[in-house]
């Protein structure tokens, strides 16, 4: 899946440091036993930062998950990367959910622990609910270039999405929340043949 | 979606209330602010019969996801209720997605927290792979059941039902944790869409 590292290259360099400090402690302990202390463990500057910049630990994970959201927005491939929106949505479902390294999965159980948190916290929810809208569009726009393209059907582009996010989603909250490989490779090839099947024109010989 | 009570009628009755007791706590107060102390508020016997059977919060919760998965293998419906397999496989894919209420939200709620402590414990990731291997199994064995009445086309069963199983969780995962009515609406049709299209023959002509 390629190890994110959001972390890198920073415009506020103190800001990217205090975010991977985070992100380290997070993938050690879990939410439950994270405190600002074990946070401050990992940052190489004065603990007393942390403090001048947030309230708590909930206030610093959600600055955490919108700063995630905020490089991931910057990170997202452009079109002329790929040859139409039919490689682009194919690569877009293989990669997340191929290959597995170690540090895709601990930042995938990092995700999990803090979504284990959104039902009970709106701060959380609200965040989640950005993050989840911006990857739906994000899939939405591909679906609507590909039946511009005339290389997809017209399919509803926020339905396919909203499907095709759930799928992603639930494919690697499983991995991160079992260890079952297999598993995640059949949804990975199942994924890919129902964007062959349903989205593409002619997918049938494609495949 | 129906709210599920797996706690009423338990054969033996203090394991029904503690478990009761247990859940209760878990969706008040999430799995970080939860203590055996809240858990026993929850408990109509003395509190003590909790320390006696369970070495702590982590030992109940495994406990009580054990508990759920007894009583979901207990509680799966017959393949009498249906029709037949295109039936029983509709069904199942668009009931865990449909008209959410509030019982049935707090139940996936405490689900998704359990699910975040899983990536930082053995014995969590042990629990929920196999609550994900019998899903997957029970789905498997009605896509076999369907190829064999002649209603389904000749896909590979595994791979269907690993497909199913992640879409379901990852849309109920989504809506629990961002509150979006309309993204687990769109996943529901599309859900039923793909099995009209991919398994049912002539499907088509079905939708």
């Amino acid at each position: 899946m390629g190890a994110p590292d959001p972390f890198e290259s920073s415009p506020d360099e103190t800001r990217g440091e205090m975010m991977r400090a985070t992100y380290e402690a997070l993938r050690k302990h879990g939410y439950s036993d994270l405190t600002i202390q074990r946070i401050g463990d990992e940052f190489p500057k004065s603990k007393s930062l942390i403090y001048q910049h947030y309230d708590g630990k909930d206030d610093l994970l959600v600055a955490f998950l919108e700063f995630l959201l905020e490089r991931f927005k910057a990170d997202v491939p452009s079109d002329d990367d790929f040859e139409d929106a039919r490689d682009h949505l194919l690569t877009l479902v293989e990669r997340p959910l191929a290959d597995p390294d170690d540090e895709h999965v601990a930042f995938l159980g990092a995700m999990a622990a803090l979504r284990g948190q959104a039902p009970f916290d709106e701060a959380y929810r609200e965040q989640f609910a950005d993050t989840d809208a911006f990857f739906r569009e994000h899939v939405a726009d591909i679906v609507r270039d590909g039946i511009e393209q005339g290389v997809f059907r017209e399919v509803d582009p926020e339905r396919t999405a909203a499907f095709i996010s759930a799928t992603i989603d639930g494919a690697q909250s499983q991995y991160v929340t079992t260890g079952n490989e297999a598993a995640v490779d059949d949804v990975r090839r199942e994924l890919t043949e129902y964007v062959r099947r349903r989205l593409v024109v002619d997918g049938e010989d494609g495949s």
